[in-house]
C-alpha cells in the first residue's frame, strides 16, 4: 500500500468527514422515502416481515459503512483510514457521493477511489 | 389438567381456529396501521431503526402467538391443544379476541379463559 493512503491529512481529514455527512444525508433521506412507500403498500403481514428483512439489512450494511462517523470510535487506527478508499469508491459507485465532493483529498487517493468506482 | 382442557372436539377446533383468524385479522390490521403512522414520522434514521426494533419484536410475539396458525404444524399434540387456553386469554386480554367469539366450547375452557383474562 502507498503512504498516500495511509496518511490524511488534517486538511484530508476534514474533507473526509464532510464527504461522509453529504452521503449519509443523502442515503438516509432516500432511505426514510423508500420506507414511507413501503410502508404505504403494506397489505398484508408478509409485507410487513418483508420490511423487516429490508431493515434488517439495510441496518447492517449502512452500520458498516458510516462506522467512520461513529462518536465511538475516536481513535482511529491506520487500518481504518487506509479502507476509506474502498468505503468511498463504494459511495460512489452507489450514488451517494460525487467525485467533486472529495475535491481537495491527495491526487492519488482521488485516483484510486477513482479506479475502483470503475472495477 | 382437567381433561376438557386437553379434549377439543372437532366444533371446538373449528371455533379455535376462527377465533384464531379472527384476533390475526384484527391485531394485524392495527399492526399495519401502526407501521403506517410509524413510517409517516420518520425524520431521522434512528426512527428507522426504533421501526425495526419495534417490528423485530412484534414478530418475535406473533409468530408465537399465532404459531396454531402455522400451516407446517399439521399434527397438534395434546399440548398445544391445552396451550390454547393461555393464548386465547391472552389474545381477550390483548382485545384481539372477545370471549363471544370463543362461543360454543366447552363451559369449563370458556371459565378458565374468563378467569385467566382477569389475572
Amino acid at each position: 500500500m502507498q503512504e498516500t493512503e495511509i496518511i490524511w491529512s488534517e486538511t484530508e481529514q476534514k474533507i473526509a468527514h464532510e464527504a461522509f455527512l453529504k452521503a449519509y444525508q443523502r442515503e438516509t433521506t432516500s432511505l426514510i422515502h423508500q420506507i414511507r412507500v413501503l410502508a404505504s403498500e403494506i397489505v398484508e403481514l408478509d409485507h410487513v416481515w418483508n420490511l423487516h428483512d429490508f431493515l434488517s439489512a439495510r441496518r447492517h450494511q449502512i452500520d458498516g459503512k458510516y462506522d467512520y462517523l461513529n462518536p465511538a470510535r475516536q481513535g482511529r487506527d491506520l487500518d481504518q483510514y487506509s479502507a476509506l478508499i474502498f468505503v468511498f469508491s463504494q459511495l460512489v459507485k452507489e450514488g451517494w457521493l460525487h467525485l467533486d465532493d472529495l475535491e481537495g483529498l491527495d491526487q492519488d487517493k482521488l485516483a484510486k477511489i477513482a479506479a475502483l468506482t470503475r472495477m
